[in-house]
């Protein structure tokens, strides 16, 4: 399709007039996903996984460089397994995918496909840990989960989805926890430091944590359009999970003790985040730390002498530091311009024959659209310092966007109203009560989004009931 | 496990006395799978997924340098996806698991759980290909896939196992014919040069070639045992495929034609091949260019004096070039020696208070227990070469075990005499029919592994039937 200079590039709806259909056109014309034959399933295209690669590259690396080891568990769980942890099994049976035939032949016991994989790492678990010597055991594993969805939308919501999920084993309740902190702040960091998405840390409720988990900890991200992504989770077990597979290792007192467990898991929703909370209507917006090409090379004037050299010769000495192509096809910069925005290129670099003759080239930023003249001398630095600009500039958009749009809330007129005129994270206190919880849910159409770390809370009184606050809660409509 | 000095390691099974119990000792001793919970699939432990790591990174980099883009496919296909193609279905509808639950509700259509992916390549090229200009296409994903097993082994034969298959779709057959041959000789070139696995490369016959392909090539390996694993395979579907699918481009004449399609993959059986290879009465044997720890380190003497901290100076140096551990616990060097063994470290360097005084340390090479003493001056350089050494070593023991376990037979009292008493590769000639082929599956146990590449046929008769031959095949019994 590339190469096809028929075709127009930018045929997307607004984001201002139908916000969902311009996701899903850009999802569709950047070529991140193809729909599937499979209900609620995607094909995941070369550029979209491409991204995922990246993503996983810099994942990987945190992950292993605070000790956890990748480790590969069966997809499917036999439903006796599933069943030995009675939330988890609450949360997770209506939304499974039941393997009942092998071959031609009736199961015995049904199979599940993995939505998740507590059980059977306890299944492990319970094999390769004996002494107080074995821990903590810190796993992870990249594998594909799925959860039976009714409504699905490419990378937010669907059938199945790629992820990591951590899953890990300590001595002590405390050392559990930190692991718990610890993976949410390497989310926290991922986000903002990577992907140039600012992100609230915090607590989720009773109501929305995690089926099996004393606590559940979130990273949540404010799209464009205002609503709430839940981005990464990092879940507290206690030992109750051990308990129900009876999982005991031999301490340093020589006796018997149930190990305290976490997971944690990341999903190709981040993907969406990306998309939602940089695009725009010229299309996707890629933050160039995780972005599968960082610079596009566009000569100009490409039937001049010398202009397609010079421009291969420039590719030459920056793919030494940073992911470059060059489009020298016989399509119009103009064009190429527009093709390279709707992909989300974050740097263009543009090179003619003036500009070779001035020993110079242009860079155009997508994230702003400026653009500056630069010297080829230290073009590397020019470069490196435009992508840390660029990814300074998605940022602080992304972060002036939520401050735009969060609202405090003393009561449940204001609550309400707020919530029916606007997209926004909605800060307001909360007696701890589910019943308040469900009531904003039903008339507000809120869901608490996470009780904030590191943010006072002032004495004050329930937004919905008036009675005395515990809490103050982020709430929101979510994806 | 690694910490408790109070358990042996090597209480394994000898290779020579039982083949089979050795190697399923030797996937547990060395912590590569434990058992899982779910019938015929495996848990890969941190130590296996470490290796498969490894082969992934070495793989997909050379698809990558070819060209080739990864993404990924749903892991369910529809019953009536699966059966567009005729002798696909036929070939692998016996073996496959049926989801026929999502939730609480029956499916209107059963989905199978991919036992891989040609008809859902098919289903998304049909949409993303309309011209000559969007070929070629050169997809690759790294998943899992799961076939109905009645009789499973690790890595061997198993419910599910994770592989990569590369699926392309080509403008002329003689452009698909080229990227098969090229795919099994990246192949081919893996094994060799980084597994030091010697193979032989061929054509399957009609009976062994995969369901739905023209043609099937394949590289056979030779286990330590005389059998023969099937170790990569690369397929031509000229454009069977393309028609029952109906993916049609418009060509270079404007007129539409069918593309012409291949498919090729590699799995974790390749660990199998490995294991059963290399390995030895001590444990595992792994080759250096995809060993997790290429070089152990082990300080004898550690209560004397700067024997730790030279250790750890060693192993800063080396680790900037090579994956290096060091084991400074207070187990014993015996102890020690005994564990590495087992996880087939391909290099110990030993290092002690007189090693230091003589700015010196000795360098074991699993491959054939040599050791050597060897200045610290050029330690890079040292290491390197043992490295390059041993993986020699492995890779001349194979093909010596090969040649040893080659047989030619001249008639069918020869090659049924020949497979009942050995195991191993047995040539010769074949005159092209099943029925032959059936016959010697009948009576000697045999099947054809394949009708090797570049090796010349002399005039002759079916070992079978006597009648005129028209190939020259390797037969053999088979993993």
């Amino acid at each position: 399709m590339l190469n096809d200079s028929s075709k127009k590039v930018k045929d997307i709806t607004s984001m201002n007039e139908d916000f969902a259909r311009w996701y899903t056109d850009v999802v569709k014309k950047a070529e991140l996903v193809d729909y599937s034959i499979v209900r609620g399933c995607m094909v995941i295209r070369p550029y979209g996984y491409a991204i995922w690669e990246n993503i996983q590259k810099e994942l990987d690396r945190r992950f292993k460089e605070l000790g956890h080891e990748n480790v590969m568990m069966p997809m499917f769980i036999p439903e006796s397994l599933l069943q030995k942890e009675k939330d988890h099994v609450e949360g997770f049976a209506p939304e499974v995918a039941w393997v009942t035939m092998g071959g031609n032949e009736k199961l015995q016991e049904r199979l599940c496909v993995r939505p998740t994989s507590e059980t059977l790492f306890c299944d492990h678990y319970k094999n390769v840990i004996e002494s107080y010597r074995d821990l903590p055991k810190l796993y992870n594993q990249w594998c594909s989960v799925v959860r039976w969805e009714k409504t699905t939308r490419p990378f937010l919501r669907s059938l199945e989805f790629l992820w990591q999920e951590g899953h890990t084993m300590h001595e002590t309740a405390e050392e559990a926890l930190k692991e718990t902190e610890t993976m949410l702040e390497v989310y926290a960091d991922f986000f903002e430091n990577c992907l140039a998405i600012p992100v609230v840390r915090g607590r989720k409720t009773d109501k929305e944590k995690f089926a099996g988990a004393e606590a559940t900890y979130t990273i949540e991200a404010m799209m464009h359009d205002g609503k709430a992504l839940q981005s990464g989770t990092s879940h507290y077990f206690g030992d109750g999970f051990a308990k129900a597979f009876d999982i005991t290792f031999t301490g340093r007192d020589n006796k018997p003790h149930f190990p305290h467990q976490t997971s944690w898991g990341m999903s190709t929703r981040v993907i969406g985040a990306i998309i939602m909370t940089h695009g725009d209507d010229n299309g996707l917006v890629l933050p160039p730390r995780i972005a599968p090409t960082q610079v596009i090379i566009v000569p100009v004037a490409t039937h001049k002498e010398g202009v397609i050299e010079k421009a291969e010769e420039l590719k030459a000495r920056l793919s030494k530091d940073f992911r470059v192509k060059l489009d020298a096809s016989n399509n119009s910069p103009g064009w190429k311009y527009a093709e390279y925005e709707m992909k989300g290129v974050p740097l263009r670099l543009e090179i003619g024959p003036r500009d070779i003759e001035n020993n110079q080239c242009v860079l155009a930023l997508r994230a702003d659209g400026s653009k500056k003249i630069v010297s080829l001398d230290n073009l590397e630095a020019e470069v490196e310092n435009a992508l840390n600009e660029i990814h300074d500039i998605l940022y602080n958009k992304a972060l002036e966007n939520r401050k735009e749009k969060t609202y405090s809330c003393n009561n449940l007129e204001e609550i309400v109203k707020t919530a029916n005129e606007k997209n926004g994270f909605i800060k307001a206190l909360w007696c701890g009560e589910l019943a308040c919880e469900e009531e904003l849910k039903e008339k507000a159409g809120i869901t608490s989004r996470c009780i904030p770390f590191g943010e006072e809370m002032e004495d004050g009184v329930c937004v919905c009931c008036g009675k005395k606050a515990k809490n103050l809660v982020y709430w929101g409509k979510a994806y």
